[in-house]
């Protein structure tokens, strides 16, 4: 069995060492455009920043073996041919054409063809975008570039162009190197993953280390002579010696689309769930295939390395005749910014809306220890779920503390297709060093039981926010205690502290909607119960929070 | 409804609260021995070691509000009896005995009774038991006689009678306040909840950290004029300066079986999935009360403030008649101890072969992060599964990295029932400061699927090790780098780098049996499919490498 794997960065190296392995009699060969292969493309932001040293360690397993085409043969009897490009596929020949550096064109045989053919950088069409110091970040030469250009200068101005997950890794990996860092971001909040109220936690910890983040703000033109000067935008100019264009990467599809491959909705090659394309014979694997949403069942493109990985193995048994299947993501994601983790998985509350789930959702602001272990710090938790069927569709978290246990915890309650009810229930591992008694997304999912429950109503802290703006006639209950008043408040909130609110609720209006909030209003809702049994008629609870208020407080 | 809860320390509380909480009409009384309520026991181990300067830190809300019988009336409603103790059951009159500690005596009524009483320390009659500084940790009360007797003298001998999580939290704790210290442990291993070879690692860190592990050693006899002086022991004497007794908790069972409640296999009260004992008016919680093990289905009995919680929760449901169950443990656990956590959850090894299942085991010791990010740390991860169902048993970690992470997206596998295919498929949020591309457990997954696929077949590092010892023939095959080699090796191992095995393997008997093995056994694994490819009978490969040899190495 003759096997070709175009592609040699993440999944057409697992998928060809692994038919090698399944398959004594098969040959398999790698083709790659450029000279490296299996390395690690996430970690370009880290040896920008100089945390990775060498650009070998991208490249290099764990114990520093390099993974060139020497090693290949070696270890994996693949044969490896990098500098070469494919250039056409013959699908009725069975046929795949490939080109040296050097122009020498040939044509190698394929009973199984494997696309690995990754992703590109999308490069929108701005005036003056081609000026020197504009850079993508997309392989190790850009970062070579990127770090030469860094360390010709000091203090530079910078400007990313790109909210996402590789742009605000780029401005922490710039802002250790001594730059003024200015990110500008098309949509109305950075880092459009996650949900509007985590997105503004984030932003406000950038801003808190001098980040300047520039949302709902279009990119209209680079300036400079020969080098890029400035940035203007439709909300100002800002000063730039160094840009980085992060809006986004495509599936890398010209070969598929040339020779005909069914191409998605999301613009990824189509696959089904063992990677095999509209051809029988050719599978397509990583960043250019399409993926499948575990919750909906619908198209998605989010492409990973972690998912590279494991398709490729899938690719490799399928074609090797061994039963397998690749159930889908979950558009997983995480990085970490300067202090803070971010990360969220499943749907998010206005995907899950769009889907036609009944969505409740819950904010839960909490330490990620005990109180008394002196590294607690704190982790806002997000959970969202369908009232209907009590599943969980949705985590996102965000903050000092521990994001990603919480959030693994989700992926794996999600791909189990669990209730919040079960959620609650799980047997974590605890101990003070680690977590609270009863875990942060434990608490999560039984405030999300109580509101599927009826004993809590929940409002956003955005909607308190309007309602005080409009005026509406309410009362918003502060039910902190008068030491935590003073730090900060709420202008407009009435204050008892919850150990009064027994005593001292005659001076409330029964007949009045109440809002009852506290730090994390935990307090908030025995406060809304208090006042539910004793005849109040509409008592809600303001989800998570002052600690969540989007709004200014009054401090000292 | 008259509801009185026996118990005030977790379980009780929270059932109290909740139930007061679901029924406006309830009126709820907590009956209370001590003096505390709802505090932290699991934070007495860091309250001994400073970590938490002052106790009411451990009674206290994450606001500072210490959980006092004011705070239980004017937030909870609910009325508590501190200082008092339940000293009879009528269970035909529904009545509770209580007396106050001035010796005054009055019964209450019940409709629903909650058992919360918790668990005792086990203390075993050795001769010398009543000596002065030999102490329990149970509660603030010994926390604190505790603390002075460590103040009022310097570098102590103390010698810690048990090496269970309590032992070792302790161990730890008196280390850091200048100790020289024995654990006694009369089994083989510290650490029972963990597989011996995961034990041992912990136990090497121990004593690296200057702790004395003695192990399989029964303690004879305390010896001193009026306070402890030395442990006498079947392994030789001990000086003894200080002595904690923590051979292990029973459940506090006293009223429940004076009143005739039914006691289960392992001396707890025995309960149904809604908590409720053999009497349908009476419910038990938290430390007294049996729990199921979710995997087995079996009886087991793991007492956890955690497991409280939930419980207390479950119960307060029941009673107020709102549909809830508890799923059941899986004995998950975690401490941390010194630079390792150490964390497990659902069956051992042992535990499962017992329990009937097709063991199939993988050791994947690796970095808990990509090589080239320079806070990554060894993890040593052991999964535990059935060949006939391919699903997840159990799951172990040990080691500096990250292991809780780990456990926790165990425990949730486990609670859905997943198999090894379907963890190593799942969408885990990633990025490298967090964790490798491919997570530890998806690896480790993944090696299970190659051993149930039958691709690979491992043997334990300590059975190679009796196969040297025993001499028998075989080739016992290191496939790392001459640099690898140089740092340690295996005494009669064979060296051929994984590079050179395609080219060298005429060197060896291919009728011979080869187990071949690296750091981690990753590329001992690719050596042994190179070999079973080229006509070798009889090719396995050493679980884990030479990270988990339990043998001397060779060292420079």
């Amino acid at each position: 069995m003759k096997v070709v794997v175009i592609g040699g960065v993440a999944a057409g190296p697992k998928a060809a060492s692994r038919i090698r392995r399944l398959c004594d009699t098969a040959e398999v060969t790698v083709i790659e455009k450029g000279e490296f292969l299996s390395y690690a493309g996430c970690g370009l932001p880290y040896y920008i920043s100089g945390m990775v040293k060498d650009q070998s360690e991208l490249m290099a397993t764990a114990v520093g073996t390099v993974r060139d085409s020497v090693f290949f043969r070696n270890v994996k009897d693949v044969h490896v041919r990098n500098h070469t490009e494919a250039t056409a596929i013959d699908r009725e020949n069975k046929t795949v054409e490939i080109r040296a550096e050097n122009g020498e064109t040939e044509t190698l045989d394929y009973d199984k063809l494997v696309l690995a053919t990754g992703a590109e950088s999308f490069i929108p069409p701005i005036s003056g975008i081609g000026l020197k110091n504009i850079f993508n970040l997309k392989d190790i030469h850009d970062a070579d570039r990127i770090k030469e250009t860094l360390a010709s200068h000091k203090a530079l101005n910078a400007v990313i162009v790109g909210g996402g997950l590789i742009g605000v890794e780029v401005a922490e990996a710039f802002q250790e190197m001594g730059c003024r860092i200015t990110v500008v971001e098309f949509l109305p909040h950075i880092l459009p993953m996650m949900d509007p109220e985590m997105a503004m936690l984030v932003e406000g910890h950038f801003e808190s280390k001098g980040v300047k983040i520039q949302t709902g703000t279009r990119v209209m033109e680079f300036v400079g002579s020969d080098q890029v000067e400035k940035v203007i935008t439709d909300q100002g100019e800002f000063p730039a010696d160094i840009v980085i264009m992060a809006v986004g990467v495509r599936p890398a599809t010209k070969l598929a689309v040339e020779c005909g491959l069914e191409i998605g909705p999301t613009r990824a090659i189509a696959v089904d769930d063992c990677m095999q394309t509209s051809d029988p014979d050719i599978y397509a694997v990583g960043d250019c295939a399409e993926k499948t949403n575990m919750i909906t069942g619908k198209p998605c493109y989010v492409p990973l390395g972690s998912t590279a990985n494991k398709e490729g193995r899938v690719a490799a048994n399928a074609i090797c005749g061994r039963d397998d299947s690749f159930p889908g993501v979950l558009g997983s994601a995480i990085c970490k910014i300067f202090d803070f983790s971010v990360a969220r998985t499943g749907l998010g509350e206005k995907e899950a809306r769009e889907a036609g789930y009944d969505v409740v959702t819950c904010q839960a602001p909490a330490p990620d220890k005990p109180h008394f272990i002196p590294t607690a710090k704190p982790l806002f938790l997000k959970l969202i779920a369908d009232r209907r069927t009590r599943k969980l569709l949705g985590a996102q978290a965000t903050g000092p503390g521990n994001a990603d246990r919480r959030i693994d915890i989700a992926v794996t309650a999600l791909t189990a297709g669990m209730t919040v009810d079960q959620l609650a229930n799980l047997d974590l591992s605890y101990a003070p060093p680690f977590s609270p008694a009863m875990d942060n997304i434990l608490a999560a999912a039984n405030i999300l039981r109580n509101k599927m429950d009826g004993f809590m109503d929940g409002l956003r802290p955005a909607e308190v926010m309007e309602m005080l703006e409009r005026g509406d006639n309410f009362t918003l209950l502060d039910v902190r205690s008068p030491a935590e008043l003073e730090q900060m408040r709420i202008e407009g909130a009435t204050h008892i502290p919850l150990g009064a609110v027994r005593r001292r609720m005659g001076e409330l209006d029964k007949n009045k909607p109440v809002v009852a909030f506290c730090k994390i209003s935990l307090r908030g809702y025995e406060a809304a119960l208090i006042l539910k049994q004793a005849g109040f008629t509409d008592v809600k609870v303001m989800d998570g929070g002052i600690l969540m208020w989007p709004g200014k407080l009054i401090r000292g």
